[in-house]
């Protein structure tokens, strides 16, 4: 499998893409990749080249850009180059971790959708708090304004995801809802709650509602990209503050508030450790023709390597065939049925 | 001033109920109260009954009952005889810590809305927890469609809420996005902001993301009532997360742990005080025509005395008065915008 990636995204690129890059190369001996960026700063970075190509990119898309125009203006930048050897079939993948505005662009205009898909959406990874794992949040913030088809098409790409790459047998579905309650919800998701369990192919749980999701409520969690966006962010901002408060009290607790956390270090460290999601590696656009990977801005060569990881199991788990094969499936059987005669 | 209360809602109805009002009372000497209830039960929990009227009510709405019929059909329930009376002008307020869409629905049919209010809104206070004070989340729930127009006047019920409540002068109101950029946004977010933008009398600060609110980026954030839903939920959800995490870290963490969590007490005392919500009151259905207040479920006698306070403050800061003049003003001024001939 080849990987194309965009060196020159994020605010630690290229050197954390490039050790990210190095370290899962040399770990994953079927992959290969292709690096898009500035050669003069990646070329002194890499420790070897094997299965490595570098290709240079005069541009680079920041986190300013204003995303649509800078996919057709910086026909140069690494982002672009990247995608376009994705669409023209030159590599399975696409990997960045600058603006995610562009790479969403450069996900539906360039590398494209699949055929039978309204809208792709985001999919992201939070961890289960109280318990192991992690759940997916889908769509996290593609489309502002969502459809109950397009959230039903949220539920099978979901589905579809978790087990690729999560090796879940059966995921359980929730719909992302101000109420547990069948009959609560707005016009949207009470459209889309008829949709998703009228299918029996998706191991629908019900409706969920964002206060449980860290309590492991379900597998697969559909929402709009609208709010999807807001509790995805309020998650996290939320995780953020405590923790900041946590670090402040303790700074101003005196010696026997200091002498105290060092004896919770391992405790304090395992928190941290279970809200860090640099081990879940990226957010991918679903519905895309090939894997479209975002990692955060902040990403270090951990989180890249981690992302490598997360790509190489879509592709090993054919996710995107499979994709494409039931989609197109349910195209076929949908023209069939508008073909006959009614009644 | 008069307040109805609705003395069986709640996990802890009647006793904390009577509790926080009794303390209420003796602290605060202009108020009174009628209480709805079973006497048999009220009665013996009762110290004094100064400034306290006693009504008996039959019938109970719990959790379970679908609140419109609840409504129409529990005639003498606490809750709807406690409306009643607030619709007849016998009491000034609503107080009640039972089923939320019940008393959602007691406000909105009985209670009624202010001439000019599309849709009232909840109202609900959240903690800065990165500084002091705290910011207020309007529509927390009370509808899961919105529309520009409801925004907007969220966005105005809000300022006069904080102007009256949290004496907050020129309070600044902000619009829940999926991005800060003005260019940002859903269909309605991005009606929304131009409307509120058009407006002088609002000191609006623009579009805020989810994650930073917990920052205090702005006293008054403003959205449709299902994501508002959804975002306090997720930061009720995610809080409570962490401190689980925590606390069970803490448990597993031997007896070096224990020493530690002990030396670190205050701190962790300091974190659970600000993010325990019972200090704010409760939730506020603005835009009916008297304060309709939900206290949670699990509140305590403390919670249900904090909540007498904030309902004190709605009647002494004239917050209602201030509403029912500058709504009706604007409805005379589109009135008679539209009687004039054109051009």
């Amino acid at each position: 499998m080849k990987i194309a990636v965009d060196a020159m995204g994020g605010d630690n690129a290229p050197e954390a893409i490039v050790a990210g890059v190095e370290r899962a190369r040399d770990e994953f001996l079927d992959t290969e990749f292709i690096l898009y960026g500035d050669r003069s700063q990646i070329d002194p970075l890499l420790h070897k080249t094997e299965r490595i190509t570098l290709v240079q990119a005069d541009e680079v898309i920041d986190m300013n850009d204003e995303p649509v125009r800078a996919i057709r203006r910086k026909k140069n930048s690494s982002m672009v180059l990247a995608a376009t050897a994705v669409k023209k079939g030159e590599a399975d993948a696409l990997f960045s971790c600058g603006n995610t505005g562009a790479l969403l662009a450069a996900g539906l205009l360039l590398v494209g959708r699949i055929k039978g898909i309204a809208r792709p959406g985001l999919v992201s990874t939070l961890p289960v708090v109280s318990g192991d794992g992690s759940f997916n949040l889908l769509d996290s913030g593609a489309n502002a304004d969502g459809k109950p088809e397009q959230l039903y098409q949220y539920a099978l790409l979901g589905k579809y995801y978790a087990t690729s790459v999560r090796g879940i047998e059966n995921p359980r579905i929730g719909l992302l809802n101000n109420g547990t309650e069948p009959h609560k919800g707005s016009k949207l998701t009470l459209e889309a709650h008829q949709l998703i369990a009228a299918d029996d192919s998706i191991n629908f749980v019900g409706n969920v509602e964002s206060r449980d999701l860290l309590d492991g409520v379900c597998d697969v969690v559909v929402a709009d990209g609208f709010t999807g966006n807001a509790v995805l962010k309020a998650i996290e901002g939320t995780a953020s503050s405590v923790m900041h408060l946590l670090k402040d009290s303790i700074m101003n607790a005196g010696i026997g508030g200091k002498v105290g956390a060092l004896l919770l270090k391992s405790s304090l460290n395992q928190i941290k450790a279970k809200m860090d999601q640099s081990q879940y590696g990226g957010a991918v656009l679903l519905g895309a023709q090939a894997p479209v990977v975002k990692a955060h801005g902040a990403s270090d060569s951990e989180t890249v390597y981690y992302t490598v990881k997360q790509i190489k199991s879509m592709i090993d788990g054919q996710m995107l065939p499979k994709f494409t094969e039931y989609f197109s499936a349910q195209q076929a059987a949908a023209a069939k049925k508008d073909d006959q005669p009614e009644g």
